[in-house]
C-alpha cells in the first residue's frame, strides 16, 4: 500500500500515526503544533509543511480531528481539493452524523471514498493499536480500510451506512454518560445514608448493575480522584453529538436529554479537565455535600 | 441450630426454604397460599397453621414478602409478640429503609435481634442458592446469621447498621433501571438512524459502556422478548423504595427521578408482568416506533 | 350551627379558626402549643385541653394539620371513636389522596361524613378568609360544609369525590414547583448570556410566558430575595405527595419526577427554610453560579 | 424613511410587510414563493425578482426566514455584499444567539448595521402589529431602527447585546414549553384520578399555578382540540436553539433538556403540525391513555 496522509497528531493522533508507521506503511502527517510533528518524525513518518504536502499523493487519507469545524475545514477546504479519484478518506474524529454523511457526499461529487471511523478505547487504546474502530460507508471501502484500521484497532466493526459508526459512537457515549450519572448518585445515597460507599458499590459490581465503569472506576470515584483519563469538556461535546444525532433520527431520548444537562453542569462548574466520572461531584453539589 | 421460621413461601421463598432444609436446618414456614406449604412439606419443611405457629420457639425467623404493609402486619402483628427474646429475625424482603430501622427498633424494645437482609439474583439465584444477600443491622449479629445465609447465597456482605441491606438494593435497582432506559435509547437511536441494533451493541458490549444488562439482555431485547425475568411492576416498586431512601437521606438523584417515571411508565401502560427490559417498549413509544 | 372542634392552630389554622369565629361560629380548639391556644381565646374561641375535649359534641370538626401521621393519630386515634354519628369531619390538611381516602373509608364505617379540603394562598389568604379551597367527597356533605367553607374562603370547588380534593391541590402545588425551575432556568441563562434578567423577564410576563409566579416573584428572584412565603420543605413535602398522586393513578410524571429531585435538592442544600422561590439557587448552583 | 427591503414572506412576514406599507413605509419584498410576492404587491408594496433586487439600494433590511441555514444564505450570500454602508439589517428570524452574533460581526466588516430582532405572538400579532420584539444589539441602532418596529409591536424592547434578542426569545420559548409539558401532566393526574379535569383547572388558573397557556388553551387543551396555533415543528427548532443558546452561554437547565425531548417526542410521534398544547398527547401517551 502506498503513502497515508495523516491529519491531526494530538493526543490520539500522534500513537495512532505511530502504529501505522510500525506496521510498516508509509505515513506523512500533518498538526498545526510543531511539536507533534517533530514526534511523527522520530517515529519514522514524514512531516508536512500543510495539509495540502500532506495529503497530495496519498491513497489513504486518515483525520483525527477535534470537531466538526475542523474536518469540514480541512476536507471540505483542502483534501477534496487535492487528492486524486479514487482515493480513501477514513475520518476517525468524534463528529455529527450529518456532518459525516455531508462529507461522504461532498467526496462522492469528486470520486473521493469516505468512511467515518470514530474510535473507543482513549489514549491508552491509542498507543497499545486496541481501540475499537465503528466504520460507516460502503461495504467495499471498509474492505480496503481494513489492512490500515487493523494496525490501529482489536475491534473493527462495520456497522452501516456513511454516518452510522458516528451514530453508534453516540450510542456509546451517552450510555457510559448515563452509567457514570447513575454510579454518581448511587455513591450519593449510600455515603448520605451512612453506608460504606466501597463496600456496597462492591456488592452492585457482582450483580445485574455490574457493568464497566464500576469495574475500572469507584474506587477512584469513592476517592474521589478524578485525574483523566476522557475529560468532562470531550464527554460534553459527545452528549451534543448524541442529541443531535437523536435530532437527526427524529427520536426523543429522555434520559440522554437530561444527563447532557448533568454533564454541561460538570463544564459549567469548571472541571472540564477532570475525568468524566466527576459528574460524581456535579450530583454531590447538588445535594449540598461537595 | 434449632428450628427456623419461614414467613412467605413465594418464588422467591419457596426455594430458600429448601435449600435451608438441604442444608440441614428444620424449617417451619406458613404462606397464605396452601400450595405453597404442600411444596414446602415436599421439600422436607414442616407447614404450620398461621404465622404464630411457624415462628414460637423458633431461633431464627426469616421473612420474604412482598413488601412494607405484610412486613409490618406479620412482624409487628405477631411475630414479636411470641417469639422469645434472643431470637434472630432476618428479614429478607425489600421495602424502605425506614421501614426497616423502625422494626429493628421494635425488636430491640422486645430483645429480638432483627437484621435487614434483600437479595439480588432473582428465582434462579433462590433456587441455586447463589442470591447475593445485602445485610444491614449489628455486626454480631450478622455474624450469628451467616451460617443461615451461607445456605442461600454466595455473596452475603454485611453492609451497615440497620436499614443499610435496603440501601444497598436500592442503589443497585436505581442502578439496574436506568441502565436498562440508557440501553434502551441507544436501541431506539441505532435503529432510527438505520443501524443494525444487535451490531452496534456489539460495539458497546466491548468498550467502557459494557454492563451486564448488554450481556445478558441485549439480544432478547432487538428480538423484543419480554418474558421475566423480573417484572416491571416489581422495579416500580423498587423505584419507590430507591426515592424514598433518597428523600430519607436528604439528597436529590435527578436521572433516579426520571427513570422512576420511566419504569411508572411502563406499568401504566400495562406491561407489569413483562420483564423489567420491557422498558425498552416505553422508549419506542414515546417516539412514536412501537 | 353548633359548635366546630378545630385540631390544629398553627400559622394556618389560627387565622382560620378566627375567621371561623368572627363569621358566628363557636369554636372549640386545639392544638399542642399553649400559646396557640391563648391566640384562639384571644380571638373568642375556646381553648380544649384534649383533642377529645375539643370535638365531644361537635356538629363539624375541622383538621388543619402538617402530614398524614398527624391526620391518622388525631382522626383514628381520637376523633371518630369520640364523635356522634353524622358528624361532618372536614380535613383541610395537605396529604396524600390515599389518606383522604382511607381516612373517609373509616369515617364511613362510624357514621362520621368527611371531606378533604386542602387549600391554597397561604398564610396572608387563611388570614383574609380568601383562600382557595378543593373539596372532595359526597355533594350533599359539600353543601354542608359549605356555609363553614365559605367563611375561610373566596374559591370554594367541590372537585369530586373522597381524595379529589388532594388530587387537584397536587396537581397545583406540581405545577407550581415546575414554573418555579422553568423561570429558574430562564433568569439563569439570561445572566450567563449577559442579557439584564429583570429587562429579559419583563418581557416574557408580557406574552405567552405570562404566569403568576412571574407576576409576583421576579423581581425578588432577580434580587434573590426568598423570606417566605412558603417553605421549601412544604414544596418538597407537596412533591412527594404530588408523585404518591400519581402512583396511586398509574400514571407517570416525567417533568415532576425530575422537578421534585431539584425541590429536595434545595432541602439538602439547607434552604428548607426559605421561600420556594429559591430553587433558583438550586439551578445557579449546578452551573457554579452562585 | 427610505425604501424597506423585506426578506421572507410567510405566514409571518407577509402581515408584518403589509403593516410596514400601511405605516407609510416603502416596502420592495422577495420570497421564493411567487404568490407570496402577490400578497405583497396587493398590499401596497413592490415584489423584487431576487433577493438582490429587493434590497439594493435599502437603507433597511428586514429578514424573517425559517431558520439559521436560510438566515446565512440570504445575508452572508447576498445581503452584505449588496448594501451600502451605513444600513440598517434587522434580522427576526427565531435563530440561535450564536449565528446572530456571527452575523452582525460579518456585518461589521462591511459597515451594515445589524440588530436580532426575534418576535412572539404568532400569527395574530404579526397581522395585529401587536407582536412582542425583543432586540439585541447597539442601543445607537436600537433607536434608528425604533420607527420601523413600532409599526409591527407593542412591546418593542432593548434587551442587550448582538444575540441578546435571540436569548430571551429562548427563554420564553423554553417557559412555554416547560408550562405546557406541566399543565399536561396536571390533566393526566387529574383525569386518571377520576377528578374533571376542567374544574381542577379552574382552581389552579385561580391560584398561584396560574398562567397564560392556563387561560387560553385549558378548554382547548381539556377537549383535545390542537389546531395551530404554533407548531410543534417550531417549537422543535425553538428548544434546540433554547439549548444551544445554554451551551454557549455554559450553563446547565435540566428542566429544559427534558421538556425538550418530550417536545421531541411530539414531532416523532408525528404531531409536528399540531398546535404545541399537543404536547398533552405526547404526556397522554407516556401512560398509556391515548
Amino acid at each position: 500500500m502506498g503513502t497515508i496522509g495523516f491529519i491531526g497528531l494530538g493526543v490520539m493522533g500522534t500513537p495512532m500515526a505511530a502504529n501505522l508507521v510500525a506496521a510498516g506503511h508509509r505515513v506523512t502527517g500533518f498538526d498545526l503544533d510543531r511539536d507533534a510533528l517533530g514526534r511523527l518524525a522520530a517515529a519514522g513518518g514524514t512531516a508536512a509543511a500543510s495539509v495540502r504536502d500532506a495529503v497530495e499523493g496519498a491513497e489513504v487519507v486518515i483525520t483525527v480531528l477535534p470537531d466538526h469545524p475542523q474536518v469540514e475545514e480541512v476536507v471540505l477546504g483542502t483534501v477534496l481539493d487535492v487528492v486524486a479519484e479514487g482515493t480513501l478518506l477514513i475520518d476517525m474524529s468524534t463528529i455529527r452524523p450529518e456532518t459525516s454523511a455531508a462529507i461522504a457526499e461532498a467526496g462522492a461529487e469528486r470520486g473521493v471514498r469516505v468512511l467515518d471511523a470514530p474510535v473507543s478505547g482513549g489514549q491508552t487504546g491509542a498507543e497499545q493499536g486496541t481501540l475499537s474502530i465503528m466504520v460507516g460507508g460502503a461495504e467495499a471501502d471498509f474492505a480496503a480500510a481494513r489492512p490500515v484500521l487493523d494496525a490501529l484497532g482489536t475491534t473493527v466493526v462495520h456497522v452501516g451506512p456513511h454516518g452510522a459508526g458516528q451514530v453508534v459512537k453516540a450510542a456509546n457515549q451517552l450510555v457510559v454518560g448515563g452509567i457514570y450519572a447513575l454510579v454518581s448518585e448511587a455513591i450519593v445515597l449510600l455515603e448520605a445514608s451512612g453506608v460504606d460507599a466501597g463496600t456496597g458499590l462492591d456488592v452492585l459490581a457482582g450483580g445485574l448493575a455490574a457493568n464497566r465503569v464500576l469495574d475500572l472506576k469507584r474506587h477512584s470515584m469513592v476517592a474521589r480522584e478524578f485525574r483523566p483519563g476522557f475529560r468532562i469538556d470531550l464527554h460534553h461535546k459527545d452528549m451534543g453529538i448524541a442529541l443531535a444525532a437523536a435530532r437527526r433520527a427524529d427520536v426523543a431520548l429522555p434520559v440522554t436529554g437530561l444527563v447532557a444537562q448533568l454533564v454541561a453542569a460538570g463544564r459549567a462548574r469548571g472541571y472540564g479537565a477532570l475525568d468524566h466520572s466527576a459528574l460524581l461531584t456535579v450530583v454531590e453539589n447538588l445535594s449540598g455535600r461537595a
